[in-house]
């Protein structure tokens, strides 16, 4: 398994870490199952100190971090808003970061500029306070701990039904534009026999970027503008919504029809009874909430996966894994 | 007493409940005199994370919750203006509050919007993260922790004087658009033989449901636009503010002469002895600060038993009050 | 040593107090080592509760306080701009003031407001809840927790070199409207035998009054334009920035060139290898950021002492200071 000092990229995850994660995970859930489990978990990190740098605007990942360091104790400052800080006008990004380093142990950090973690994490493994960097989402390119609970999500479902290996997964709507589908569908390529089947329209099909690489890595997958037809043959439905905030003109999104690509009730009974529904969230109305009650729907599941996978990750980069695979319950 | 599992009403308050707060609280109190009591405090809920949701801006309802929460050692989050999430954008307010389910245990919220604490409720009950909520009020209508530390202070104020039962609350001002002074007019039925004068300009009497309940209910009250006779009678002055954000003319409230309605340092001299003073808060003018020095001014105290007030309600809502009522100090 | 109930002034401090905080500081930085330490700094004070009252928005000193409360185990609530909070509009300064003292122990605030600090101070001293308050900056006039940093990074830098007595500090930029200048100039006057060598534009010379008080004082003190001749005779450095946003008029700042006033990597050759160089953040370009690697930069760890004499000043304030001098380690 890869020693990992920054989580940056999806990309750094490889098989023995997304399986030493998931078995991380289910022991952390163990302990959630009463105070004095969760108890132990706040004992591991109260000495730490995090900065939730949220430069951009997420309230959903942005709770799932915070909830995620009360549970290990580790003590959180959070920047939601630079413009509101007249002192860090006319200071340059990499003196604010290195500023927060000053103060924490650890930073968690979403912004939309490409590539700044990175370079974050760089400048501050040459200073005297390498604190270690998670990316909580960079723009349009990264989003590593999403495919992290994606990936955790995916394996729970199936652990009775023989694993993810060998099954196939359906994603739906913007792939294109969706940095959940890239980071999902590379890290899937290391889940031997499994089959993705792109559903959406013509105009947000998946870029040639990712398509090129399914091929290389010899991965078997289908693209496809007949959702209906995928349903049926789906081990799991993967929705996303039209991510219209990327258009470059006017209403480009809404120019195209994408209602094809919805789910609704209509749907369920085409669905294997062993399939689950996933969905990265928020919703619009490729969704159908009266889906919500269906057991098969896992979204609110993933969610809340996300706190524990992120649990997960933060014992790994601060050094306190062992302690929770160690003890017996 | 009834069981609750959430606080949504003031009419959910019967009168075992409100005595069994009463005591409760006493008892919290004295858990604040030293280093030792408050750590036994924070150690009751420590494991639990509670989401304040406060999408009607409140600092001082906010802050009362914020610091019960420190108090009982539960992490807390918060969301205090929608506006800024960009991610909440075109999600419903149901997905929303349905996410910090996923993340927290206990969802304290206050919103502009009627009846969205009960419709909150109803989902949460349906879905498998059933966390409480408590209304931290709710547009015009409710209000349920404020009316429970007024009658919470009340009651402490006259421990000494035989008690609430029997005694004259006199309410001033706004009496028309205060939830205030709605829920706590309806609290007080709950105590034989005590009696109400409700003091206002004509124009911002009481509103007939309120009136009709009162009859209803036999309760004795008598409503006057002469403040200054009904001073010496009362034992207790719940003043109030003109609350001119419920307009619905521009200037409509300053039209009204409220200013037979303040109490200043000339009404001293007529107030029983063992009286005592009373105000939400915030005050304008309707409350003039040089009566804070007088020591029958208690709405300090009352604003700071708010806070423990809402420590015995959380403790009893997560099912921890028989924690702070068995132990010896 | 000054008993000390408010932090108000720069001039509270006297020598004995400050080497008290040095101290303090230093054992407290041993306790930083170990995560026991850790714990047993966060024993101290998990009782307490703390209010951050910034309405002049500083995201450096916010974050080093909260820190500060984290360390010890404050809990701690904020208010950052209280034009968000509706509840306070048309509320007096003194009730919101007076409300936060209802809820906390302790009240850390920043203002633009010359003199509030001692206003409130002496309020809530007249009240029934008397919490201490620590000034973190209020306008122009005083900013004493970062004179306190500045004389510990100085104390602690020549703690192998004789000590702060004796040496020469050089302050350079705008010595006329930076508050950190006029408190840290005050400081050095209880250190006998150093000297200041003030180094600005003569737009930006030092005002009348502190030169009157250095005069008074017998401190020996020198101004000059000719900032390169300063460097070789000076055993600390210490940089600031133009103070643009107390400009009376648009571009009064930018009129006077103050480019021989910057340090960059050309300097480094002149300054004695001993020589420390301070800087109290946010930097422009005053600072050449590739001077950070030469190990005579002391600004980073400069702002990180400011979080542990923040430490230190708490512990003092809140009565537990022995308990960090008397353990042995």
């Amino acid at each position: 398994m890869t020693q990992i000092r920054h989580i940056l990229s999806a990309s750094q995850f490889d098989r023995p870490f997304l399986d030493r994660i998931y078995h991380l995970t289910n022991k952390i859930r163990q302990f959630d199952k009463s105070k004095e489990g969760l108890m132990y978990l706040q004992s591991l990190l109260p000495h730490q100190r995090a900065m939730l740098y949220f430069t951009q605007p997420s309230t959903r990942t942005f709770l799932s971090f915070q909830s995620a360091c009360h549970i290990l104790g580790i003590k959180n400052s959070e920047i939601r808003d630079t413009s509101t800080s007249s002192e860090m006008k006319g200071e340059s990004i990499e003196d604010s970061l290195r500023t927060f380093s000053s103060y924490v142990d650890l930073i968690i950090m979403r912004s939309p500029v490409r590539g700044l973690c990175d370079r974050i994490a760089n400048l501050l493994d040459q200073s005297e306070r390498p604190v270690p960097i998670i990316n909580a989402g960079s723009g349009p390119d990264e989003h590593p701990t999403q495919a992290l609970l994606d990936i955790y999500t995916l394996q729970r479902s199936f652990k009775d039904f023989g694993g993810l290996e060998g099954k196939t997964i359906c994603m739906v709507g913007d792939l294109k534009r969706g940095r959940t589908i890239r980071s999902l569908a590379r890290l899937l390529t290391l889940f031997p026999g499994t089959r993705i089947i792109f559903a959406s329209p013509e105009a947000f099909r998946i870029e040639n970027d990712l398509r090129s690489f399914l091929q290389t890595s010899k991965f078997e997958f289908l693209e496809t503008d007949q959702f209906s037809d995928a349903i049926y043959q789906s081990d799991a439905i993967y929705m996303t919504r039209i991510q219209d905030e990327y258009d470059t003109t006017v209403g480009e999104s809404s120019k195209v029809d994408s209602s094809k690509f919805f789910l609704n009730a209509s749907h369920l009974k085409h669905l294997k009874s062993t399939a689950v529904i996933m969905h990265p969230l928020p919703r619009r109305n490729e969704l159908d909430p009266v889906i919500d009650k269906d057991p098969r729907a896992k979204y609110w599941r993933q969610e809340r996966n996300g706190m524990w996978t992120r649990v997960a990750l933060m014992t790994t980069l601060l050094g306190v894994d062992q302690k929770i695979l160690l003890p017996e319950l």
